[in-house]
């Protein structure tokens, strides 16, 4: 593992944002990787569909030997807790999470306020990736208008908590704070 | 109220840009609330339905004493025109602005101009609040279009008579100008 | 042509990304015409109906004595190889290359593949306009998620390459690189 030295890996608690195929994950990845081996990769995704097993498939290719992998679609606090401390984390994504969450039709408030909490007392280094979604157009149907709010407001309350938080556009990251 | 040590106050004419659920109003209240009382609330929107309604109520629950609200759907420069010199006001929403103007059948490229004209002309500190819709996938219907296309224009004239423009995400502000 | 003093212009290759109607092709354009005259415009766009058409006869009414239009709505790798070296060009835009590609069935990695090379190759200054759409709510048909993930490697590739990348909100430029 190459060293990065111009990633600061002081953040206890980093969020990451970006669009679609924005490098979120890539560069997530760079920041956890600036830690000792061996990582944890907490893994949202559920494959509904061949496209999402793609992507999955994907994603697990591309990361090179030192990261264990967690699979947590539905219960992410609780796999931020279990969590070794000081172990350096990545959660990719909260977005795929969150459709998690409403799809089987859990109190989302509710969840939101325990991931909001575990990532409080996380030791870290810890990583959070998730998608902005809320710069396009309103959508036409009420599912995804309701989807784009909760994100909104999750992502409101992991960056108060968060020492860092990027946009990353082509790859790059703009810093938010 | 406290003091907002961290938010200049110079600013004659704010525009602050965000996502659905970016926090860009509640920056945008805090901006204003670093002037002294009492501070004016010029609100763009007409509940339609149930869910603008109960929007519209979250957002007056949250306002502290020492705000004075005033609606104006459509007539936003005169609004703006007959505050009193000084009065430190806020305008929250400009794309509920001209989601109105539209579904009104007005001339858009004249009651831009006339908005245009009214900010230009206020004393302030003025803040104005607009969703930026513009950074997804062209939308399939042509009213979507061409709302993006007149939010769009609207941004860049009113954005190059700010003293500031601040791009709101999760919550944080990023300086645009 | 006025000189701009605030825009540097010791970039080889700049990639200018912005939503819909955010000024993006306006502030390439003052980018590129910051060098001596003629200045080559590559343009990209196809007219398939009214609407089009309108659009890129407005972009060319824009556009001051002085530049040179060059249409490549496919071959864009080769217009940018076949230009004098040294001339200060504009490429406007790579998402509606992108979607030409893809609407002629071309192999779009290895059409990416080549058009990187040749921005790559070019003497510059070249500056390449395009839409960042990968900040909406997912897209519901098949099409526009590939054209969105597309899009966003393409981004992702040519910001590798490129020694400065802006984002445009609302006609003014956010550093990106």
């Amino acid at each position: 593992m190459t060293s990065h030295p111009d990633i600061p890996t002081s953040a206890r608690l980093t969020l990451v944002l970006g669009g679609a195929r924005s490098g979120k994950s890539r560069h997530a990845e760079a920041l956890v990787q600036a830690h000792p081996a061996p990582w944890l990769y907490i893994a949202t995704a559920q494959a509904f569909d061949d496209e999402m097993r793609a992507r999955i498939a994907l994603h697990r290719e591309r990361r090179p030997e030192g990261w264990i992998t967690v699979d947590a679609p539905l219960d992410l606090a609780g796999a931020i807790r279990k969590a070794e401390p000081g172990r350096p984390m990545l959660v990719d994504c909260l977005t795929l999470w969150l459709t998690n969450v409403m799809l089987a039709e859990r109190d989302v408030p509710a969840a939101v306020n325990e991931l909001e909490e575990a990532c409080a007392a996380a030791a870290g280094p810890l990583v959070l990736v998730s998608n902005e979604v809320g710069l396009g157009i309103v959508p036409d149907n009420a599912l995804a208008r309701r989807f784009r709010d909760h994100a909104g407001i999750l992502h409101q309350r992991l960056a108060a908590r968060a020492d860092r938080v990027l946009l990353i556009v082509a790859g790059l990251p703009l810093t938010v704070k």
